[in-house]
């Protein structure tokens, strides 16, 4: 079964309630109500209804949804129902945080490789990952590793892009701050942090 | 005047479109069309012209946008039309990150004031920013930060979140990836880098 038409703000609130399920799948949950999700995530509950009518996840009247099914399917139209191996490229402070970071797994992840071009980190070992030499990127397709993060300073974003992309990488999530150019079968989402920052005063009462 | 009727979806993307058009525009650029807009982003033109319809901010047929005008429209939505100063709480790696990341004066952010609760940080200088010890948090209000981002461990997001509403903070970026509790006069957006992640295997093509 494909799911084709699920738009892209859809798909980008599936992980988010996602995440919701299993969490209360974890204190022993078993069905929600989409009212009672909506007011745990903060979202609306119309919201959450259209959302999972584009892949025909109705609940039942009374009882809502049914919590492992949902989730199970869930991963499986984001893809994430196998394990997903990822490179980080750029071990600095931002690639400690996301190589310390817990919540890759709930979502199936497996940071497998990170690489630097600092000769010194290079060889260290972060968390049972050896960093491994800028230049070892080509070795990614042969790893079946076609996900990866970019973590280098801005200036080294786009070259960083391009050995990726030549390495077979086919999805990447972008921190430098800046845009890069990529050819349109690969897939670039770009995270600032500044701009969900952005968002808060909009909200706030004025003083 | 007051534009109420914003939809959060939309507001989510403005600071997108607003990072866009100040890039465009230190190019040298003075126009933009929707489609070249949306190119540049890589989102949809009905989308963006949507999005601008919710403020007036109709563009010229042949012309397009203004850029100028438009980016100083947005400000003036989102309230980035004034400095906002914003306290970090938690200087481990991913506060490090914060106060090395370039990207808030782009939105106007001043990141004035950081805490940590470790006695061996606080008195450290980052970035001209003194490390301050938590317990100090109930001085934001006489200083007027009213935004805060949490960069602390998971357990003590809660009780970070708890100190700084008492001390008049409106707005949090939550970085702990966990849920916390505020009262509903005060915003929350939680970042979880998993979650963008989580979305990027949807778009692969199955190999």
């Amino acid at each position: 079964m494909r799911y084709r038409k699920i738009p892209d703000e859809t798909v980008r609130r599936l992980p988010i309630y996602l995440r919701g399920l299993l969490f209360l799948s974890e204190q022993g949950q078993q069905n929600v109500s989409s009212r009672n999700l909506a007011d745990f995530l903060g979202v609306n509950p119309w919201q959450i209804r259209k959302d999972f009518s584009y892949f025909g996840g109705f609940g039942t009247r009374g009882v809502g949804y049914k919590i492992e099914n949902l989730a199970k399917q869930i991963n499986k139209i984001l893809k994430l129902d196998v394990v997903h191996k990822v490179a980080l490229v750029g071990v600095g402070n931002l690639g400690l945080v996301v190589l310390a970071y817990p919540g890759f797994r709930i979502y199936g992840f497996d940071i497998a490789a990170a690489f630097d071009i600092d000769s010194k980190k290079v060889g260290r070992k972060v968390k049972d990952i050896t960093i491994e030499d800028a230049s070892n990127l080509g070795t990614l397709k042969k790893r079946k590793i076609n996900l990866a993060i970019i973590a280098v300073h801005r200036g080294a974003a786009q070259e960083t892009a391009d050995a990726l992309v030549k390495a077979g990488v086919k999805g990447i999530l972008n921190f430098s701050p800046c845009y890069i150019t990529v050819p349109k079968k690969v897939k670039v989402i770009t995270i600032d942090i500044a701009m969900d920052l952005a968002r808060l005063p909009y909200y706030m009462p004025a003083s």
